[in-house]
């Protein structure tokens, strides 16, 4: 915990130390041969962006071939992996598809998304299919928007209610400056409730 | 820890179920009397979006004074909370300014960036200070991209050779479609390493 009364000192602009996500983005990619064959890339660069439609933006170097997949299909999936598989998550991070297939290189399972032309990662937790509403380019990426056309979770996942359970998903966090993947923790605080107190001390004040 | 061979059920295109980060996005607010008063909203829509420049995308509702107020003053800040102040995060992100201050209420301490004009919160492990560069209308919210002018972190958060410790920064995610918030939990791997094991057995075939 910090202290109170500790000084903030200067990491200058490149001190990358937001909490991220993990993502593995899927396509299907086409090959020199015209092939179209699935493929994925880590990315954590991402959020959810409107609530209606729902959207979710990730930020994507022009260098990617998942970036010319997005575009060519206007289609793309995020499976959020658990930390059981980070050296396959790894591996998606740091390997193009130009080098070798990274599902068969994973042992990872491509399964077509039910809503558009792209392929998930079976052993996620948690998928997601997007279709692309809309990219721009900030800088180095591009910022793809997808509404959200699906959202699916393993069913052992949920709880007795059959609400989705984090700590049954095992979901890692990234510390892009560290260069480091992280769990998540434990239950802390219901949001839209634990901040209530504070007004309410207010109308006894 | 997902089964391997359990079903993934569809919960609909509204199942947020992506972990956030949170922030707390400082703004000097002008009120109806013409002051300039420093005002926090808690976001946990946003995300890094560009390498160079450094940039960070949030995401913000058109109804919020927080919006105006970055719009009006092109720049605004990104604290980034511990857990100990749960209860203030979520005041943050439930109430208006236009109903009171909220630093005042939450007795957080408003400091005046170095580099933008807009304030921060003092007791937060890590501050990023932001310049407007481009904004755009998705659906609901509005994305705004800040340039990071500079980051800073609680000397308390570094460990003994000068890099940022999770662990001492303690901060929280956010589960959207559960509306919890969570710990940061452990350590688990290096990214761009763990991951090499799987091509070097590429090498071995």
């Amino acid at each position: 915990m910090p202290q109170q009364n500790d000084n903030l000192k200067s990491i200058g602009p490149q001190g990358f130390l937001l909490p991220c996500p993990i993502f593995l983005v899927g396509t299907y990619h086409q090959n020199s041969d015209g092939e179209k064959i699935p493929n994925i890339m880590t990315a954590s660069w991402g959020s959810l962006c409107s609530a209606q439609p729902p959207a979710v933006m990730i930020a994507v170097r022009g260098s990617r071939q998942t970036h010319k997949a997005i575009i060519q299909n206007k289609a793309f999936t995020i499976s959020i992996p658990h930390t059981g598989i980070l050296p396959e998550i790894d591996y998606c991070g740091i390997f193009s598809v130009t080098h070798e297939n990274k599902f068969s290189r994973t042992k990872l399972t491509p399964t077509p998304a039910e809503h558009v032309d792209a392929p998930y990662v079976e052993e996620c937790p948690v998928v997601i299919e997007l279709t692309l509403i809309k990219y721009d380019e900030i800088g180095t990426h591009t910022l793809f928007i997808g509404e959200i056309m699906d959202v699916k979770i393993k069913e052992s996942c949920l709880d007795d209610t059959g609400m989705p359970n984090p700590t049954k998903m095992n979901i890692p966090a990234y510390i892009p400056m560290l260069r480091e993947y992280w769990g998540l923790g434990d239950f802390k605080a219901k949001a839209f409730g634990v901040g209530k107190t504070i007004a309410a001390s207010k109308i006894a004040d």
